[in-house]
This record gives C-alpha cells, sequence and structure tokens, in this order.
C-alpha cells in the first residue's frame, strides 16, 4: 500500500527542461458495500480502509455505535478496494428503512422544489447539546500548527487532512487523504472503532467548510469545527441549526473568524 | 440569484473580539434529471445551471454533442435548482444502454475487485490524438494569471476555477463554483452549447488534478490540462494513457512541473 508513488516528470524552469523526479498522492477507488449490497465508489488515497469505511458509514446514518457493526472487512484479503459492512439484526431492520427512504427520496425527488431538498438534508440530525468549553487560544495553537502534522501533503502538495482534540487540546487522531471527506471519514473512524469518539470535542480542517462536512462532523457529534478556509452559506445555515461552532482562519493578520457558536470558544 | 451571501460573524484578533461583515459563498444543492428519471445532486454555487448541466451531461456521457439534446431546462421556472434533460430519439436509445450499463455495473461490483474497477473506469474515453502545439511562455501565463479571473474567489476564499483557452492563448470562458468539477462543468457546458468547444485547447484549474477532472476534460476533448497544484496518481495514468497532456506549477521558483504529453508545450 503505497500512499504516494515517485515518478519521472519533466521541469521547466522558463529556460529550459530538465528531468526530475516528484512524489504524486496515490488516488484508488474504494468500494463500500453494505449487507451485500453496493453502496458507494469514493475515490481516496489508499490505507487505513476499515477506518475509512467505519467513518463513512457514520456519516450516512448507516451505523449509530459500534454495537451496531457486525463486521467491516476486505471482501478478499488480496484487494483492499473493495470493503463490506455487516450489521447485526437490529440494525438491519432500521438500516432497511433508511434504504428504502433513500431509495424513495431519489426515486421522487421529481416533485422536490430546491428548498424542499434543502429541508430534507437537514431533517436528519438532531442538534448538539453539550456543556463543551474550549480556550481559544488553544484552539487557534491547534488549527496553526496542523500543518506539521500533514507529511504526505508536505511530500505530495495535494493532501488534504482532519485533526480531531479533546476538549483541553489533547490531539486525538490526525488522518490525511487526496479527499477532505475521506480524511474526516478516517479520523472519526478511527475513534469510533476504538470507542473514544465521545473524547473529541474539535475538528480542525485543512479545507474550507461545506455544507457535507459539517454534516459529518454533526452525525459524529464534534461540536467545534475550526477550518483553515471558509465555510459555505449551507455550512454555517445547518451548523447553526445543529447548535455547532464554526470557525476559520482570519483573512489578515492572526486570529479567527466565528460563524456560529462563539460561546464554546473562550 | 445570489453567488454570495453577506453575514455578521465574529473577528476574533488574540485579544478582543469584533463584530464584522464576511461574504461566505453560496452552496445550494441541484437536482439533475434525465429523461424523467433523477440521475444525481450536486452541491453548487448557483448561477449558470444549463451550462453546469450541459457540461455534467457530456461529462457523464449522457451527451456526445448538442444535437442529441432536445431540451436543458428548469423543471419549474420559479427554482432553480431542478434541472431536467431530454434527448433526442436516437440518443435516447444509445442512453438506455449507458443507462443499462450504468445500473449492471453498480449491481455487479460485489465481484469487481480493485484492478477490475480501475480498468472499468478507464475503458469509457477513447485517446485524443490532435496536432495542438501550445507556446509555453503563453500556457504558463494563463496559469499565472487566472486569478485575474476569481472575483467570487477573492471575496470568499472558497471558490474554485476553470478557464478554457484556444491553442493562441486566446480566453474563451472562465467559471467560478464551490466546487472544482462544477466550475468545469460550468466552462466546458457554456462552450458545448455556443457550439465552440472544438476551439478549447487548454484548461487551467486552480486546483488539484483528480481523476476525475481529467476525465471530464478528456470527454470535453480539451487535450492540456494546466493546474495550481499537482496531480494524482490516477490522473497521471489516465491522462498519459489518453494522451493528454498534464501539468503544474513547479513547486520552488516560476515554471511548470509537466507529467505527460510535454510535445504539446513547445
Amino acid at each position: 500500500m503505497n500512499r504516494s508513488i515517485k515518478i519521472a516528470i519533466k521541469n521547466w524552469n522558463l529556460t529550459s527542461r530538465n528531468e526530475k523526479e516528484e512524489e504524486v498522492i496515490a488516488e484508488e477507488p474504494l468500494s463500500i458495500r453494505v449487507q451485500g449490497k453496493p453502496y458507494a465508489v469514493v475515490m481516496r488515497t489508499p490505507g487505513d480502509e476499515i477506518a475509512h469505511v467505519a467513518g463513512f458509514s457514520l456519516g450516512e446514518g448507516i451505523v449509530d455505535s459500534p454495537e451496531d457493526l457486525n463486521d467491516i472487512a476486505f471482501c478478499d484479503g488480496e484487494d483492499t478496494n473493495v470493503v463490506a459492512v455487516t450489521l447485526k439484526a437490529p440494525r438491519q431492520e432500521q438500516i432497511a428503512d433508511i434504504m428504502d427512504r433513500r431509495e424513495f427520496v431519489s426515486q421522487t425527488s421529481c416533485g422536490l422544489c430546491g428548498k424542499e431538498i434543502v429541508k430534507d438534508l437537514f431533517q436528519t440530525i438532531r442538534p448538539i447539546s453539550d456543556g463543551v468549553r474550549i480556550d481559544i487560544q488553544q484552539a487557534y495553537h491547534c488549527l496553526e500548527t496542523l500543518s506539521d502534522y500533514q507529511p504526505l501533503r508536505n511530500k505530495t502538495r495535494a493532501a488534504h487532512a482532519a485533526a480531531l482534540y479533546a476538549s483541553d487540546g489533547e490531539q486525538l487522531t490526525v488522518a490525511e487523504d487526496v479527499g477532505r471527506h475521506n480524511a474526516l471519514d478516517k479520523a472519526v473512524g478511527r475513534l469510533f472503532l476504538d470507542c473514544t469518539l465521545k473524547q473529541a470535542s474539535l475538528l480542525v480542517l485543512s479545507s474550507r467548510i461545506s455544507y457535507e462536512l459539517v454534516q459529518k462532523a454533526a452525525r459524529a457529534r464534534v461540536p467545534v469545527i475550526l477550518a483553515v478556509s471558509r465555510p459555505t452559506s449551507l455550512a454555517v445555515q445547518l451548523a447553526a441549526e445543529l447548535n455547532m461552532t464554526l470557525a476559520c482562519r482570519a483573512k489578515k493578520g492572526p486570529g479567527l473568524y466565528i460563524f456560529c457558536g462563539e460561546e464554546r470558544l473562550v
């Protein structure tokens, strides 16, 4: 399993061309199967597949807790690009509803106007209620030091990172991947499988914050998100509705822009 | 239709908090329907929906030329978040095959190992054969001046851009969106609908280059891709196989890293 690959390239420096070796990030498809059925194919950087699929399954609502899982395993020991999720019997019944609903929504979205689609997106997650308070200087330090934990990015210039911290600033895990969603799934999935996800209070992202990243953090019950770049309108709207905290690096000089939930940053 | 939204935020500058107004990029779901059936929902920045869906349809293989289209239109004039594609009769027959195959592949991917998935990904597009030659200084100039055409990014810090150029360096179009895939779909779709896509020889991207972006450029028959950040392993592999040119900004100092197809950059 290689997370990056060395290749021969031409380096043109405005006047001449030389041969050079450079590393590019590995990208491969991962096929995710749930209860024997194909569920999704995601393009990702190889590695950490079991954690990746665990985090993905939590984000999608396929599982709520590790007890829902019967197993997450490679379909074939030789091939790490196909992972199968099987569920315990009670969850199988619940997931049948989710799967049916998923199919129903996609089959009937004809009648859905844009507003209804957004409403539907928002209805699946309950708001976070917690007493988390994080020292703002500490949180800012976590954001500013994220690049220290991005060796794959430093080598390939094409990797995103997601790091999870306890409320006292202790780093619990950090994951890198060619996709921001995958990096978050891997980080969340590791703690989910270790049954330590409850300790995670702060998520730090190397990217901008889209709607889907807020959704995944909300499903993992991580109340505070800090990112290097800015959130989208829908990300702010969803985070505010779910009672989460959203902040990013300020445009000029050191500091943070806080979009909602500022009471958690003290 | 707003592409960005002004919101009140808190600005923390290490010592104090002030109220401030900042722009965030608009993100909304776009539901794409093909021949009356839901095909995909993409999260995107509003605007340019018809071009977006035209470019998306070309990328997906739903259409090959503007003549394949009966119409691309909003389902409801009031709601720009649902767009319907209808096809001419001959294309409907061809698309039936593509749709069936799509369903077949996803239903049977159980037996597919990782290598087979990659093989399947690679089989859908024929290699590009052309005599395009672009002055490398000119191409580099297009890459270096891309930020001049990114007003949405400069305002929101969360938008990607895709620009298309003729082989003499004339800019044909440039599009911005919260998603890199959408920006490319919009740029390609505009020229596709204008029947001027054949003039496009160079694609300049503000992002890194993933497998899917190479695939979309190949479907648009644009042979040269330059990007601000690096390609992935699979992007290089696909571009080389399809006889395309792939380059990005060099790590240090002015210049380009050329990953394949250097003969087009003279």
